[in-house]
């Protein structure tokens, strides 16, 4: 029986019945006979608070001051389940992301792991503790200050440690049952999906798919730590990710893993620059600069009478007034014509390792969204992926189309089951 | 202009109109010349909400996560006041007890001070920052664990933070003009009290004032630190606690400062206690290893036929449980007959530097008292101090017989002004 890294998120400990059932999950874990350390998210809302209350003094609240606001919604929910364990007759530690030696670069809001060094969490497990740990945080390097690691910064944590404490499984409780072949509140025939390679799930989660983020699932593939993504409601076998099926459940794997989509980016398109080497550099290094992520890239064929070409990227819809302000400032040193902005997009992927020896999985695709009456924007693919942009208001259509044309419906006519209490 | 600690209480950082006050405050005295260093307390009511969540999740919370959980209060409003500082275009940065250097010993939930190695904190401020630091919290020197400093920490963190800085003052704001001649809410004709000694006001805390805690000004009187305590809400000239006057205000020392009373104490006595040495040892070393502050000691003449005397103590009621048991626990290493417990006792004290010099102030004091048909039960005499414990009914009457029988009411009719919201 090896060391076993949970993590749960804030509508696991939403409140003190909640934290108290999580108590007793982890404490059936140690019974099993496993080493466990538990990496635990603010409690419901908290976070949102947080924010809402940095809002009222500051109307644009600084680094540092914001990760040192936000790191308190951790620190309460992990000093709760711990005295909630002890309370079930078993002993725990809680440790903050500096004491868990969570190392991470400088960058506030959303810093990078660069180091874990766990080592007061390994004496923690030594002496017979359930070590409980802050997700989210870490204590940058050259500063010592404290930092917070962005969206999905708690997955991370605990693939993180996970891999720094060689973990033989990071399970991810969360309320949906597992990974779905498309999100269920969209197509009500999902499946869920009971083992997916890293490489597929990393590219649903670059699509929409909310259940993992693509840092998380980028992280465990390196270090190949298995995730198990799993309802902490239920208690049912969830989805696991990893490089080999695992677990007692026999696993089919399906040419097509799934359909993701998503609706929170927009499109900029950079009109009217020079088709000369490095122009693209320019712009992209412009956005870069900004620390904004960009998606999908197309630029069109070069118009032979002007020599001008057009750019057109995606990005979240957070981040474009910043990319735009950024692209303004290098207008001269880039010399494009001008911008466009569109946020009503929407981006449907499918994911699939059979993909590429499947030479008809492209033609049904546009086949299925072509019959669904879905217009397609831009296009992009990859080995095990392809993705469209289409109007915003076509997506969920586009998506239930694609997901029936690959025969990934659920042969059952009942729901699936999406979150174990009905949220 | 030299360097200035700041403290800010719960109440004066309650929402955020609160936080937005203060860091103008804050600001305003950075404008005038001086380094400052700002010490916070937890929002209003947060304290309470998190203790109100530990109990939910575990009837006897543990000392280590307990620390851990009550210590996100500070850190939400220290980074809160943070950023509204640099709202106001000011440099500021925020710091947990452990980042400030503030090394304590190892008791949970109420921890001594043990060191202060402010090294981040010169460092901030010599780079042009107002430091603001988390009160009430520090880190274990041995296993740097998150520590609280108990009652009054908060206090105590700026004073022993200006003490290791140099600073010229401590002042602590709250929600009341400063220190009174004895509670104005029992005693309408209270007077603000302009200049007290580190003694007399030693005793007045000790006493049942509520103002400053004893453990803070002690620690300010060790180092020489003037303490003022003064209104965030009026920006008043408050009381100064120093070795000599301070300030630009004139100041008329009175024979007597003030009068202070305490309902939150409980009286246990240890009845048929052998009358021979070592006895009394043998209870208050059962109590002390208990971490109990016992107050009064009194211990009655022994009955010359039975060769047993009773010993009376008083102690916060909150202790008192815990009294009971420990000393239940050593009844037959002692050897004393039974144990006898009351809580609805009174302590009234009179307080002033002059005392011993005026032989008539004890007389007048029983007198007072007598006039006003309070029957005392123990006495309880130092220096400057006369204590008697009453019934706790009789304790406002008390107060205010002793307060005008000293001519400490004020000439005026107008009520006193206590606190500067109507709090």
């Amino acid at each position: 029986m090896g060391l076993v890294v949970q993590k749960y998120g804030g509508s696991s400990v939403a409140d003190a019945e909640g934290i108290k059932r999580v108590a007793k999950r982890i404490v059936d874990t140690k019974k099993d006979g496993h080493q466990v350390v538990v990496v635990v998210s603010a409690m419901g809302d908290t976070t949102d608070e947080l924010i809402d209350l940095a809002e009222q003094v500051s109307p644009i609240p600084a680094g540092r001051e914001f990760d040192m606001l936000l790191t308190a919604g951790e620190r309460i929910s992990m000093a709760l389940l711990a005295m909630a364990i002890k309370n079930l007759g078993h002993e725990a530690q809680s440790f903050t992301g500096s004491q868990a030696g969570v190392i991470t670069d400088s960058v506030h809001n959303k810093a990078r792991i660069i180091d874990v060094t766990p080592g007061r969490i390994r004496t923690a497990l030594d002496e017979g503790n359930i070590a409980i740990v802050a997700g989210f945080q870490g204590v940058s390097q050259d500063k010592k200050d404290i930092t917070t690691l962005g969206r999905g910064g708690s997955d991370t944590t605990a693939v993180a440690l996970a891999a720094a404490l060689d973990a033989e499984v990071c399970e991810i409780y969360t309320d949906v049952d597992g990974v779905f072949t498309a999100d269920p509140r969209v197509v009500k025939k999902a499946k869920k999906i009971d083992w997916i390679s890293f490489e597929d799930m990393l590219e649903l989660a670059a699509s929409g798919s909310k259940v993992l983020l693509h840092r998380c699932v980028e992280y465990a593939r390196r270090y190949n730590i298995p995730i198990h993504v799993r309802s902490s409601f239920s208690g049912l076998q969830g989805t696991w990710v990893s490089n080999e099926p695992q677990g007692a459940q026999k696993v089919e794997q399906a040419i097509i893993s799934g359909v993701a989509h998503d609706t929170s980016e927009a499109k900029i398109t950079v009109v009217g620059v020079p088709d000369k080497p490095g122009e693209a550099a320019a712009i992209f290094r412009a956005v870069a600069d900004a620390e904004i992520n960009i998606d999908m890239i197309v630029q069109n064929v070069s118009a032979a009478s002007t020599g001008l070409t057009d750019i057109s990227f995606t990005l979240p819809k957070a981040e474009g007034r910043k990319a735009l302000d950024e692209l303004e400032k290098a207008k001269s040193a880039i010399g494009f014509d001008s911008l466009r902005y569109d946020d009503q997009i929407g981006k449907i992927s499918l994911v699939g390792a059979g993909m590429k020896t499947n030479p008809g999985v492209t033609a049904d695709f546009f086949k299925a969204l072509s019959d669904a009456g879905v217009n397609i924007e831009l296009i992009s693919t990859s080995e095990i992926r392809i993705s469209v942009v289409t109007r915003a208001d076509d997506v969920n259509e586009a998506v239930r189309a694609v997901h029936t044309a690959f025969g990934l419906d659920s042969d059952s006519d009942e729901a699936v089951v999406y979150g174990g209490t009905g949220r």
